[in-house]
């Protein structure tokens, strides 16, 4: 593994840590953050939904959030000509901050589940504790992932593998969720690319589904199911995107999203910070060109896609990491919803057949 | 139970089945349909999905469905003026036929679940089969389920137990979804208000979740969770928005969507067919009433809204039916998107504290 990269650490005004991550060392720091703000406040809550069993977040506060501001009030650009946003340096690589519009934030013990079963109803409610961090890998408004040097790419994948380390290690952290949304179909509401990551208190429910898939296969046949999956996928041929060294990119055989690809490292490795130089170089090419490819698939730049990596829950014994990226354009002018079959009762409906989608995504257009 | 409605049964000119439910029996159902359609052909598939332990249907063939057709091309109004649609009659009251573009279609053997240990990747998918039906409540292509007399939403909650209880016995259903979806921003392809009715071949996986969660509970306490926790809120009193004699319809503590109500018969009934003629009375009235409360919330008429109909599986011993209705509107003008926590992470952030919706949808005016 490659020694962690460490970051120069600051704060802004309002307490908020926020963190420079350079592709050369020694680069200055020194502009300070003089806005007027008031600290943070937030009252999120988590309660238990006892007819799923998984933990919601209730985050009112968030109703006022920065809303698509126009690009010259862009909070993600670096501050300059007088103008102050969230980030102070007038130019910078890449850098992360605590979200000033937290679903989670502050400390807690950490949340049992279930609950107890002598008090089915009552403490079923807790502090909504956490930490939600903005990754800002570019100071380009512009720019994104896709148009990013293969080093600041790189660096990227450093500085995700260095939060997921460091949030693993707040004690009350049972999983890290690394998420990016683009595009206004998404929800995204500022344009500047960027990423989120999550420290949740309790392990999301997908991230318990895969985690009881894996025990499940380990159970029935001694192996890894997403190594037997990748090696299934690369043997069939036809749903694989992009056939690394190091890594898989396929369309899953039941995918659920349209043009869905998993991005499967060889090795079976936790999470990212868990991978070595040459993974993760190789990542840095494969990831800047995987949006290439969304963004030639409609021509439309920009393409709306939620990209996510899935890594071990904290407690756990076991799992193997993997990449998402999908979108939710189904075809030209059209989106995919999430409308009854799936918002309630989960079953997906997918209009875009895995074998043409990876053809699609292999050729750079739409099939 | 009251005597189960029987419709008038006929066929379109692709052999399509249509049911004709009315107000007042002996009502003349002689109209033809006389379009030169081909047959339904549909290439469905099932596909599970290892790594969420769930079925998911491929339906490419869908891409090519109705969309968005202006009104005077309403496929769901009635055949006037030479004009035929795919409703052969000049009016009706309630009627019922299959979608011309179904996700499942035709009969299988049933599904098992989760497939053989020995085999855990061959044999992965079947044929999409199953049945999709459209309801739709009125000849008037303006008029939402708010709009229309009790009489017609008690025939309509009459229609809903008719379709239940015929698909349950078609002998590979595993569970009937029934949903709406109202507003473009939901996905809705078809202005004219309609219903949809899923006979799925296997459980959808929130109604997999629901049993599951029913059957720790019965186990923990001996009680029905749905019971439970009706009482609860019940007793709670701040998140209820209607207090009926058969029903109570409240924002749960534990919320995911914004605006999320759950419509709960206090008798415990596992479906639709079992609810008596004064619980279907009651729920003509309040759901109805439901929607004009939700049209007022933002005093948008037509919020895009979801609702659906929770009922037990056809082979589960137990269960304790509900509705659920939300909008995906979380504040004037502004959507709730499922982005890389909830789409990728299953972690689900609500905007809006299920208190003050409830508050909001008792005063028929968003808080």
């Amino acid at each position: 593994m490659p020694a962690p990269v460490e970051p120069v650490r600051r704060r802004l005004a309002d307490g908020r840590e926020i963190l420079y991550f350079d592709e050369r060392p020694g680069r200055p720091h020194d502009a300070t953050d003089d806005r007027p703000l008031h600290p943070v406040q937030t009252d999120s809550q988590l309660r238990w939904d006892p007819l799923l069993e998984v933990w919601t977040v209730i985050a009112a506060h968030r109703q006022d959030r920065t809303y698509l501001p126009p690009a010259d009030l862009c909070p993600l650009c670096p501050s300059r000509d007088g103008r102050q946003t969230e980030i102070p340096e007038p130019s910078y690589d890449v850098v992360v901050f605590e979200n000033r519009f937290p679903s989670l934030a502050g400390h807690g013990d950490g949340l049992r589940e279930p609950p107890a079963a002598e008090d089915p109803f009552a403490a079923l409610s807790a502090l909504g504790h956490g930490r939600c961090e903005v990754v800002v890998p570019t100071d380009d408004h512009e720019k994104t992932v896709g148009d990013l040097p293969t080093d600041r790419v790189r660096l990227l994948v450093d500085t995700w593998a260095q939060r997921t380390a460091e949030l693993s290690g707040r004690g009350d952290t049972a999983a890290v969720g690394l998420f990016e949304n683009r595009g206004e179909d998404v929800g995204v509401t500022l344009h500047h690319t960027h990423q989120q990551i999550y420290a949740y208190p309790f392990v999301p429910p997908v991230s318990r589904r895969l985690a009881q898939a894996l025990t499940h296969h380990r159970g029935r046949t001694g192996d890894c199911l997403v190594c037997d999956r990748r090696r299934f996928e690369a043997a069939q041929r036809e749903r694989v995107v992009v056939a690394g060294e190091a890594w898989t990119v396929f369309v899953p055989f039941a995918a659920r999203w349209p043009y869905e690809v998993q991005v499967v490292p060889h090795r079976h490795v936790r999470g990212l910070p868990d991978l070595d130089d040459g993974e993760r170089d190789e990542l840095a090419t494969l990831w800047g060109e995987l949006f290439r490819r969304y963004d030639s698939l409609f021509d439309v730049p920009r393409l709306p896609t939620i990209a996510a990596w899935h890594q071990t829950a904290v407690a756990a014994e076991d799992g193997h990491m993997f990449g998402q990226v999908f979108t939710l354009q189904r075809d030209s002018g059209k989106l995919k919803y999430l409308a009854g079959s799936e918002s309630a009762f989960g079953a997906w409906i997918l209009d875009v057949a895995p074998e043409r989608a990876a053809a699609a995504l292999r050729a750079g257009t739409s099939a």
